[in-house]
């Protein structure tokens, strides 16, 4: 039902496919009087885009975005902002040979059970492309939450068994290396991977870790809409992603409750604040006034020109090779769309907020 | 913004605290002609009822359910079916000291800064109590399934650091021992180790597994409602969850693509099968057929007896120790309550797919 | 889709069948720290309750409400609220004989045709008796609007072609009299005719005008949630009416644009005026300041005893005769029920409109 | 909160203003497997763009529709549907004397006073050409339901005082004539009315009735989303629309119930048939399987060259003269609107009513 169709307030309505004319994405209730221009949004366009290093698909998109409404004179207007994406590089010729054929790892088989048949270009609309309209929608939302003072930051945690070393962490390497690792040596292990399993036509996963500084306390809803529960669901709509967890996450299962609460006490400022952060920021759904940090357990690309056995929609076993223009790993990609869909369900969740309380209302009214 | 209501077409809307009068639910969108009566919802509610073993707290609650709506001579009606679960053991008093103290790791803080105040007893809206009503509606929602040979089974997959082994799995004694842990000798281990943990005070948490068995492939909606997008929500949604993950999950994030895709051949009976389940019977969001397959990790009990530092409302660093009646440890309880979300889920998704093609519609509508 | 779920914030879910053992609501979403008890929700189903003069059903019912959850200390907690009200006079036996007809202007063959079967007693979900939880709902949502000022008043216009005269209006007459019209000349005769009615088994219906004062201007959201729109589907949604115009409504399809166009001027005090109110208080979908004038066409009440022509499940022509407790108007009893569709929806769309301008968003996270 | 978006399961986003550089819609939720192509989309898009008479803004835009996504080879997809419009004539220069100044009848000092600001070119968002969005959308959802043999037919019931006559009713009129009005006769008067009408420099407003045929019984859903509530909405959410009435409406308040009150028999083909249809082919919210017949209310266009007193954003009184290309009626292209808005609330409906019995879940799920 509407499956494209994300958020509450603020609301993003995606379409496009892989090969189709263009992408793009309608955002409905962003507050008025944003300043946004093209090129803010372009910005994080320019993170995903693909063919900007040997380790991504050599397709060659400009990603160049257009607001076609809902902006005026500079700000949001509060109605609905179009953004729209053309796609430049398509070759669909590459993918005649799956037409008929279901590739492991992918889609395929459950959109033909789903729909019938499916726009198997690329893979229409199961593809990572699609990836590209959260990005400009998260773009947006990231300008409205830097008005706040809130700042969403995901990066590559690791890449196949290589991890980063919390005593290398550098930031600027997040935008500086072409792996979004912010630690040079691990960046440096996981180019040598990648040329490896590059080189035996594999691919290879990793985790993304995300984090979000300056969210006050008391945002999320309670019940069904806690906040975790809701940013868990934005972020294993991305296509690859298998897991998350949050603060201490699996591991909060293995330790014991006094280890696993996060004591509390004020700071010379009068403020609340926690010894530890093992709850991620989020306690019962609410966010706790500390750093949101989650991880993302991302596949490995199920494109492989590796032979592979699988089936036709004829009816044979057969064997296929996934020839065209892939990534060997889409994790560092996927970085920015992880920051994306955070920041479209973080501003959400702020605007629903501020109707918690009657004395908040009755302020604003008058 | 109203987030005690769930679900697209079957939605339910829960509602009640620890220390109210009452909990409930009311199911709308629920098909009509299905046979149901307060027996069987009674018989998941017994799974999650407190007191039936040392390992859980000692509040006394029969949570016999009642049926206030439609249904009618046995049947539903497709109309609003409302349960209510009156409370019969509130000790309220036992929680007067909590009135200005915010408790370490549970939501406390996050309500106050929310809402202004909060229903401090026993936590409230915030209390794990309010998963009956939960329970009560996944009750239903597996009645619809298993008219369409569905069958959602979920247990204790480890507690504390103590995991079941697979060899020794045991599917009864999911119902028969105290932890819901297929694996007997594993559960005896890990009444030791809850044994010793009581005894210093202190709490453990675990993992739960599902297993959807009996779900035809082309369920899930693209791009942002993902099946395992959904029921991550819901799951994520159980107040002590920190962490999901499907199929290989984080440790498909290790591995190569050649490994983790799972190769697909036609059977003997002419059935698309897989080598392998990997992918945790979701592939771009929409079931390839298999089983569904997920873990989640769930957190020690909050409520400790150990001393804890923390803060109170009034602005004073304070120490706590948490009385009243509370479980070592939730996991067994909460496996109830995640087939329940598993379940409202699945249901609601199968009612979503019906309208995925025109042939339907037009056969349908004829 | 879940058809008794309604409102985007303040979303309230109702449940209960004419016959069954109780009617409820749960309103979530209500901002916390509003001060409310159950004696305020009592008073609006006071006016709504059977069994007050001659004009009503003689059914007994008292209608009592309880709040179940929600409320701490007096004040709402913004969690769910639920309301229940038992049924308890029930009398199915009055129903069996329609158990296989259909009645005419009712939603009988309807309900069998979408469900397969239905709930025949009393009308089961589509009785009338199913706005009384509307009615509690909207008590609470007037209490919020109060708070901001706002007054919700609703009346009956016209009984028959009885309409009140605007030069004899007095207001408490509402309340007064029987039958909720606010003309004691148009009200006696509209007894008269009542009488007359009544003697040869008929019903008649009649015209409710609403007026809502004091909302701001800015209230509405464009497009397809125009205020207007959202009114009109909440008004329509009460099972007896047929029609909705705000303002000079059908009359504005016959007149001039120059006279339709309210002119408008800056009044004494510095506020923007208008010299006219032809728009009813909206334009474009959006409050003006103005006054929100709108009037409902009520159908006379379908049960009467009568002899019609009608046909069975069974599938033979045969005649009925309604026997029962019937109102020969639900015009006065329906008047509450609009004022409380009415409060619901202005309520839901002032916390909606909260987050319409960044700086309003800004002001209030800080 | 999101005002833009618009359905349940067929669930359409629209966007673009007046002047901006293009119009488009996102439908989400339509079923695969419909063949659909442009040149169906134009068709309902001709009928209402502007110039095409001298009763029609001269505006020159021939509103040429684009599908961007959601189509492959000629048959949707199940994906989201997206279409654009490019506007081709705008001339903002014509209304830069109204960024400072309220047109009376018109969204402006609503808008102003909900954002802040607005985009003032040709009423931006709330300008009447955001209806060729929805013509679009309208036009996939008549696709839909003429695959299940339903039509949906509006047309012009009156311009001012001249109403149609029955006896001289011609379905081919609707679009053969100017004004889309099925009575050669009285499209000849309104035409008089008109141009007089327009020689004082004013405007007129009209009646548009729908009608929809081949509906089965049992679409729709109890309480809150009953078919006409529904309806209404989709309807009053039209611009201009002031009021809706069903089968009798208004006049439904002045008779009797043994008037009213649809008698019922099975006609010699065993199907259950109604000696009226005062209903309006809806009861209780539910189609009875009657034609479903309603009535909007449109009022004049606000635009008018004639004198009119308003004020300024800046605080003084002022008169202005709209000048400008406007509709002097805009009842005959909104004809087509009405029959869109209608098409897809029907469309949304039948999905959702898929749902309704388990058994029809059963056999679908096989």
């Amino acid at each position: 039902m509407a499956g494209s169709v994300y958020g509450n307030i603020f609301k993003i309505s995606t379409w496009g496919e892989s090969h189709g004319k263009a992408l793009g994405v309608v955002i409905d209730g962003c507050p008025s009087g944003i300043n946004i221009c093209e090129e803010e949004i372009q910005k994080d366009l320019d993170r995903r885009k693909p063919g900007t290093s040997k380790y991504t698909t050599q397709r060659n998109e400009s990603d160049k975005v257009e607001i076609m409404s809902g902006v005026f004179e500079g700000k949001t207007t509060g109605t609905p902002i179009s953004l729209i994406i053309y796609n430049t590089d398509q070759r669909s010729k590459d993918y005649s040979n799956i037409l008929n054929v279901y590739r492991p790892g992918h889609a395929d088989f459950g959109y033909d059970s789903k729909y019938g048949f499916r726009d198997y270009r690329g893979g229409g609309r199961s593809s990572g492309r699609e990836t590209a309209a959260r990005v400009a929608a998260g773009a947006i939302a990231k300008k409205m939450l830097s008005l706040l003072n809130i700042d969403i930051t995901a990066y590559t945690y690791s890449i196949g068994n290589i991890k980063i070393n919390i005593n290398n962490f550098n930031k600027e390497e997040i935008l500086n290396n072409s792996l979004s690792m912010p630690d040079v040596s691990a960046a440096e292990s996981a180019k040598l991977l990648l040329n490896e399993t590059m080189s035996k036509n594999d691919s290879l996963g990793g985790v993304i870790q995300c984090e979000i500084t300056g969210l006050k306390s008391g945002i999320g809803e309670p019940v069904f809409d806690k906040l975790d529960a809701a940013i868990a669901k934005s972020i294993l709509s991305i296509g690859a992603v298998k897991g998350i967890e949050f603060g201490l996450g699996f591991k909060a299962a293995e330790v014991n409750g006094s280890f696993n609460n996060d004591e509390m006490y004020f700071n010379d400022d009068g403020k609340v604040v926690k010894y530890t952060n093992n709850s991620g920021g989020i306690l019962g759904g609410i966010s706790d006034g500390f750093p949101i940090i989650f991880r993302a357990a991302v596949k490995p690309t199920p494109s492989i020109s590796k032979t592979q056995k699988t089936v036709t929609k004829s009816g044979e076993n057969t064997e296929i090779q996934i020839k065209g223009r892939h990534d060997p790993i889409i994790v560092s990609r996927a970085v920015v769309v992880v920051e994306a869909m955070a920041a479209v369900t973080i501003a959400d969740f702020i605007l629903m907020n501020m109707c918690s309380r009657i004395d908040n209302v009755i302020k604003f009214y008058k």
